[in-house]
């Protein structure tokens, strides 16, 4: 078995999604920690605060008050990194001008898009019932369908989706003046992860250019395919389930892995078991399940170190105007991010060596698929009181 | 003139260096910030620290006890990612099975050292005076010549630095077993970029493999040459020195800019001005012209917000071992990557968006060189008396 080799090796593993290595170092978790401590969240928030701005019937910094909204709550960011509209930037581009090659720009537009999990100021997902987080899966369903292209491949799939799924009376939002190519749904949680407010929320931004990360993966995704004749995460969750080293939870629909390459300690990607290429080709039922899968990672997450659990999580899936082929070759996964390394207060540095040379990680995966597979069950709080 | 443009709109910028993209979102400067603060560091610290591992004297974690050492001092990391000596890892590999496709490992032997700046416990660079940093780089050159190959290149260079630079008795490390592939020159300073002790240190890790981000390098840097016949680093300088607006500092060895793609608020680059390949390559001028720049750019730093300013470096230079084609293509040069964005408490979260979809920055890196210029001068912490 060279596999538990790698337990005690420095070795580099790749990362087939995006085509890169990382640096895995198994035996340096023995290393003391004498640097910065995390503050661990405060543990009591009010259900509801005044001073936040995105409680409901509160106002924000620009003057806008929010609705007194269930669930989901939708609006446009105050401070977005992309607008609409902007001065237009048509730099002419000589090839054989130094300038146009090392100064090169690209105007960027769009709209992001806050959105709000719950109306409950102290909720987080793992506090959340799977009723409870349906409202979010059906919004961000709702938003990808609404900003689709005339022409997409998908058009059919979320006509139907917006359909079937009622309107949360606060969830909607206005279909984009111009057509854009790309919808990141992102949630920041906690402090550590440079989240400024804990009322719980994601963001949604969408630009009228595919970001480098989705379009690394779907070069790699087409690249495996053109080769192969089947899906590389077709071919991954089939691999993961035989394997079963990996595996921290699944479902009919979803399976939850530390995957091979993770960077973070507790890296965790939720993909879908068919081949589903955005979040309008799920059934009824698959939306139930990934409310489900969901579930199991937050609350696994804080059973881990009993503690409000920081992460970056964020949905990959076809762009939002694209070819057949990009469609095709897109399969809907979910990335979860958390900075924390052996306790709620110590956490794992991506710094020095990371940046300049190449990502670096101390505990293996397999290893974080257990210590994840034995936390599940109620969130940790819950059996407090 | 388009690029004032370029102050109001989002937009793309183009890292050459590494052939990606970032976002600039220059207008979201204004979001107030009620996110995490950062402590700024004790203002008050020993020259000599009876508890730290790397002041003369002491006694580190593994029962090791370090010399009575004047400047710098190199030894083996007792937690190195890297290890010279480990159990063999030679997995069959088979194109069409899909674990050898989506499962792939390579074994990394390598050395961790540390390397101190000083003996004093309470400097930094900033606070060092050019005579007191020349030891520093005069051991990072003695290293990187004695762990280059055989049939380096550069070995007649390295053999005429190591005969002009006379050792530090307790900077002199033993070459490595088995011939290493990449020397990684890095520091990490301040609590926000994971150092765990403020002892004026870096860290040298040599591996047997080429890591990512010197490698994507190096591919980019290849291609340019090949497509132009000219370096891309040395078009960059020309191309900076004649535009002006993103210089901080200069001398005639070395440019110090804000690179036109920089990610980090603050992020510099000091780049040779000649074509210098590797740290060997430096003429005795050059490498106190070298101290200069360092001290240029971590003095503004302090200065800018009135700290002692967090950050990552790295030098990038050629391999270790290495064909002619790769040490000729490459070009020295240090990236600085400090976190802070607003103040000594408040930095730039590179988060959920920038780790699923792009990086993004908010002030442009025109503006930030426009402020780093402003700066220059005496410590301000000198001046405080
Ligand atoms: O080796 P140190 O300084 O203890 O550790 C620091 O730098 C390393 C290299 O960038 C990182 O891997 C660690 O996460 C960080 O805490
Ligand atoms: O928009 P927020 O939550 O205020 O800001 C947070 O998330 C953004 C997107 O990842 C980052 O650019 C910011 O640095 C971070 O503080």
């Amino acid at each position: 078995m060279p596999d538990q080799v790698l337990d005690d090796i420095s070795h580099r593993r790749y990362n087939p999604l995006i085509g890169s290595w990382l640096l895995v170092s198994p035996h340096r978790t023995k290393r003391p920690w004498q640097g910065q401590q995390e503050a661990p969240s405060k543990i009591k928030l009010p259900e509801h605060d005044p001073k936040c701005y995105l409680c409901p019937g509160n106002t924000r910094a620009q003057g806008d008050s929010n609705p007194e909204y269930e669930n989901t709550f939708a609006f446009v960011n105050d401070y977005s990194a992309v607008k609409e509209e902007q001065q237009e930037y048509n730099p002419e581009v000589n090839k054989d001008d130094v300038a146009s090659l090392l100064l090169q720009a690209q105007p960027v537009t769009g709209r992001c898009y806050v959105l709000t999990f719950s109306a409950k100021h102290d909720l987080t997902l793992a506090d959340m019932t799977t009723q409870e987080i349906l409202p979010v899966i059906q919004t961000w369903t709702r938003i990808y369908a609404s900003h689709l292209s005339l022409s997409h491949p998908l058009k059919a799939e979320a006509a139907q989706a917006l359909e079937r799924i009622p309107p949360n009376p606060h969830g909607e939002v206005e279909p984009p003046k111009r057509q854009l190519r790309y919808m990141q749904i992102f949630e920041n949680k906690g402090a550590a992860m440079g989240c400024s407010n804990p009322h719980p929320h994601c963001q949604v931004w969408t630009t009228s250019t595919l970001p480098e990360e989705p379009g690394k993966e779907l070069v790699e995704m087409t690249k495996y395919h053109g080769g192969h004749g089947r899906h590389l995460l077709e071919d991954y969750v089939k691999l993961e389930m035989e394997k079963g080293e990996r595996i921290v939870w699944q479902n009919d629909a979803f399976l939850v892995v530390c995957p091979w390459w993770a960077i973070w300690p507790f890296e965790v990607l939720i993909i879908a078991k068919r081949h589903i290429r955005a979040i309008v080709d799920f059934t009824d039922e698959e939306r139930l399940q990934f409310t489900e899968a969901i579930q199991e990672v937050t609350r696994r997450y804080d059973n881990l170190f009993e503690t409000s659990f920081p992460y970056s999580s964020g949905i990959h899936q076809a762009p939002l105007d694209c070819t057949k082929d990009e469609a095709e070759t897109s399969w809907f996964h979910m990335h979860f991010y958390p900075p924390l390394l052996r306790s709620a207060t110590v956490r794992k540095f991506l710094v020095g060596y990371e940046l300049m040379a190449e990502p670096q990680r101390d505990i293996t995966p397999e290893q974080a698929a257990a210590k994840l597979r034995d936390c599940g069950g109620e969130l940790y709080r819950k059996s407090l009181g």
